[in-house]
């Protein structure tokens, strides 16, 4: 029996982590995140593959490369949430189970956070609860997979 | 030493679940969902109590109550998630961590569920997971809680 | 054979009708639309229970318990019209026919009374009719009844 | 004594009905509709004169001409119930009692349609009932005429 | 000669004052506050009566019962000063002078409080003056009273 | 020498003027009005042809033919001033000098009244004067044409 | 076999081409496109009937000709894209296949032409590029007649 | 028998007319306005005084001034038109006859000069027509003088 | 041990106070006003020096002014309320207790008049009580003077 | 003789047509598109160089390019259609005719679909007919750069 | 060879530099300011008078007279900046070279300030430098001044 | 002692200038403003590093490498000022001083590019002034590195 395999999306700026503003994200890394990741999805049967980049354009790129391997999508869209239509379209595209998380309560901030053009796409959304935001994202994708 | 309470909030039309438009909101009844967040809160050394009302005005003095007797709310606050402020007051006023939660996909629907007024006074917002909605909701409730 | 039943459900206020504004209201009182309904819906072969309340919370409760009971809803809401998705929830979940009355005119009045949240769950819409808004109204809604 | 007399207004389009989706307007075609209100009109003691045109100027002429020869007018405005300031124009300047009626229930359409320019110089509307829409805004407008 | 009486009525969350965000609301409790109006009026030869619900509907209930008992209402609507036309409905219906009071400067807090429908409704408006607010409007209450 | 000819156009309605609401059009009927203006034409030595249509088709049949005849153009729109692009692009096309006039303050009217889609190709507008919103409106066409 | 037929529809002002704003329009005669079209639809193997009218009412008269004797409608709508819904009900109503075009490009001018209400029901649409929005146009219609 | 007086108004920078931008305002100097305007005032029997002011402040003094002395006020507000409600304020609190001009056509201008806070409040209003503008208004507002 | 003083400003038109549309201002002259508000002043152990003007310049410089001299400000900003940035400024620079009064209830008024760019900046704001919203204010701004 | 060349542009998720809901964007795959359009391209005398990317920055980079090697640019810009400026800008950089396309018919979609910020500086725009908006474009294309 | 001078013009409020919001506006007095910029200038070659006003008609005088004596103006319009048109209007009619300076960065701070209608007239636009928003300012505008 | 770094970021299609819109952008290319900038750094005892790219995330790539090696960033974001939240995050992560410049002043052009999603995250902003638009910017950001 195949492993199952999740694709966990990083968008921009999420590579600065644990420096960035503190008071708002927290002071855990990007790298503990993907570490707590990998380590909850082998709990649950699942391999990961995380890949966070700060170009649009390359993260459109493996999501048109993940419907071959990956069988669910994690997302932080991270600031394209407001604007990045492109990245709706390739997540449409896939066709895989997504979920879309948030570290900082993005209906807590400022008015152009409160709105993502890739929420309506998504199965389901989390926001507001730091790493907690990835890793129940991360269960409750598994469990749509598992479903499926 | 004793145990921790969460009190469970379930907002107008709740008490229909699994009767009413399936499509949308699933088979599950609202006693089956208490029965699974009791079960499970329950592996996490926490006491909780359910609450449904039709009424704004009960669940408000739910809330009133709830900062004596618990140490955290989780609430599905359905359609006065749109347009009660009075429901927002009383959860600011209860001082408690807060974590909201929807069955369905909230941006994914008419424009007019597409915003909570109470989004803005969670610590977390978890939508469109359906039962993993509450008890994903559960867990990030006992974390926060726990973190105090 | 059993005698099909009607709700008749009136919204905030209009225990006031006669005594409140009868410039915009008229004088009839609600006692006397109550009697009016129920003569006409014993012609049309239908029996009628009214139900008035100031509560939002116990409108969506008697919803809740019509579909047993009932085979179709013929409502004003009043005030409710313009903000309450908690009782538009309610009408939707109860999968019975559905007319909406006013006796005003409400597209002839304030700003704020032009749109009606029910109006788009509803089968039909009538109002400015004075009494009659709720007498054809009634008629209408057995019509729908007959040929479900 | 004289027979009161009715002007019976369809606005564009109306002349396509039965032909026109059928899924939207039903099977119906006008001069059925026709039909049915002369009969109800006779039985409540009125003459009626039905009028379609896809002429908003052709319109504004028969509504002119009303006020000398009618007691009221029962008009479904049609396409032009959105935009047209001359029809409503019109009948206000007629100085009839007015009944506005629609077949299928505009508030449940496209936003487009959710706001007619007729009603606030209506004296009724009636919207979502079908033929019924027809028939019960005859008899609010015989009963608004007998009342003057 | 009978004394004059004059409904105080409190909206939603204020049985929470003195515990609720003291750094907007103050660290008056809510009885302090109708003690202090009841004294208040007492000079001024009224009798007071306060009612406090976070129920919109009996809020409602009291203002029907009012208009026979009372010469005046005195009301801080709180939360339901931002969408309570039901509300707005009764203090018109009741048709007695009518003054509105908040506590803290509405006008200077987050823009959904900056708007009350109640506003257009009442003889006069007091927002931002803490206890004053109350005490103030009572006055002017009083005043107007005392004019008709 | 050949005698300047200036057309003047009425939009729907106004041939109702005198009858319709006397209390906003005032008393003088559109026969009066056309004589009073043909009367000063005659005296500035223009010829004038008055022309009313509750056709905008008409109106713009008119309008197509003018240039080759006339030498400006002098309308009251009516209510087409707020949504007839059709007329505008048709008096834009005339390229004649053109003079908008309405007999009530529009500006001092209903919301949608206050915007004449017309107003920005013409070279002036004159609103609110009666029967001098025409006699200075034809002045100011004439002295527009002789400055040609 | 019969050769199939295409209505050709040109809305208000289009007469006036070659006269009217050549700067926007081109110096083209109404005469000249007809007569391009029809060459061009006769190599198709399509036989093609032009139709220009000022009046919004002989344009919708003669699209409900259309599905009886037509397979196909081209349309320039001109100033009616607007905001004549009446247009676009009646080419609804008539099933056939629907290119819009425009000459000019409607999305480089100003705000009010930037929104067709027609193009929602067109199959599609072609603008700015002048006789060609029609000649192309007419061989995308060719095509989608073809392919039913 | 005494001459009326009319005031004549000019708002903020209308001092600078024929020095400032020409191919806007024309190459008319304010004095030579003023001589016309007085000239035919005199023609017409009455007598106007004429002020210029860049400070609202002293345009509404005058205002005030005006009842006592004037008979009615023309007025071109100039930039103060589009936000001076004080302007406003005081022109209503003068109650005399009110005609606004302006010299070119603000409806055919940038957004925010297409709109006049004072138009409301006046008799009528006449734009776009240079020294007509204001010749012509002072003709309107001796007649509305002398049917007063 | 010296008086305190209050500065009393009122803003543009208020000269005309009992002249102006006493329906809505009442029949009290300013010179009434200032005369009851320094009597209630002296009363409470404060000296009032009250100013007018209709030059929005005038009263910047006389807040200026204030803080030297003056314990806090009482204003009834007039029109200058709903767009004067100018003012809003002054006032917060002077950083003294503010109240802001009107007479009339400006929430039941033209829109444009629903919004006060002042009360955002000020304590307390008091709108509708006639003489009473100047009297009471004063009350207020004594005692938010006398806490400091 | 040199044979001229135009640029063919693909925007976001574009690789993906054939794969990507074949509702919407029907069967064709990218390449079958480019060979359509490099064949039409050869007989219409045409060399064609096509460049699809998911990175805004490498269209852009190509565009810039394109002025010195290629006569015109044909781009369908997907997604991108809806909020790049910077290929907007791009395109006016090149100083080339451009015709924008559109496989689906973009005004009948989600309303975030139907405004291009591209469309106001292109030549022309085809929409909705899948091979044939790049096909038909590529014709109009060649026309507008024949007539350079 | 004359010196060339400039005017500096300072709005509303400016006056209170140094002692106003020291956190937002800094503790530079006016007088510095202007002490500051008169020596830049003077090592440019440029004379300069500064001149500070809170009445706008004051600023609008001083631009009036300002052509014939001045060869550019710096401003900063302070609260006028957002809503006086007047200022504009006075700005334009100048003719002169106009760089527009803020203090502090408008487009940091509360909505209204974020928009200035001084802008779109000016050459150039500076904010957010304290002094250096002067002084750079003055620089800009001396470049302009000499490239004329 | 080390010489401070500035980072120079020039957003997508600024390769283009002295080539693109020079009617706007003006002859300058990017290399001699460059040049400028490095000597005008030089002069100041500042090492400037230039960096322009059309692809937003190898800008954002470029800011994340800037807070080890500089101590200062000035930007002109171009089109991405209007929607890069990616960016503008990205900015805000460096901790950074930061001036963003346009050489056009982006207030007088099209609606979209008056608003840039970037300044409220600067410290200063400077548009309208061409090469001086950078120098100054550079000054500006020389002067708030060395108060740091």
């Amino acid at each position: 029996m195949t492993i199952k395999k999740i694709l966990v999306l990083h968008g921009p700026n999420l590579n600065r982590l644990g420096v960035r503003e503190p008071g708002i994200y927290g002071k855990l890394t990007l790298a503990e995140i993907d570490e707590a990741l990998i380590k909850s999805g082998s709990k649950l049967g699942f391999s990961l593959e995380c890949f966070q980049s700060n170009h649009e354009g390359m993260l459109i790129d493996h999501i048109h490369a993940a419907d071959k391997k990956y069988h669910g999508i994690l997302i932080n869209p991270a600031a394209l949430s407001h604007y990045s239509y492109a990245l709706r379209d390739a997540l449409v595209s896939s066709e895989l189970p997504l979920v879309e998380v948030h570290l900082s309560n993005i209906y807590a901030r400022e008015p152009f956070r409160q709105h993502s053009v890739i929420s309506a796409v998504a199965d389901g959304v989390i926001s507001g609860l730091g790493l907690d935001s990835y890793l129940l994202g991360l269960e409750a994708l598994v469990n749509i997979i598992e479903k499926c």
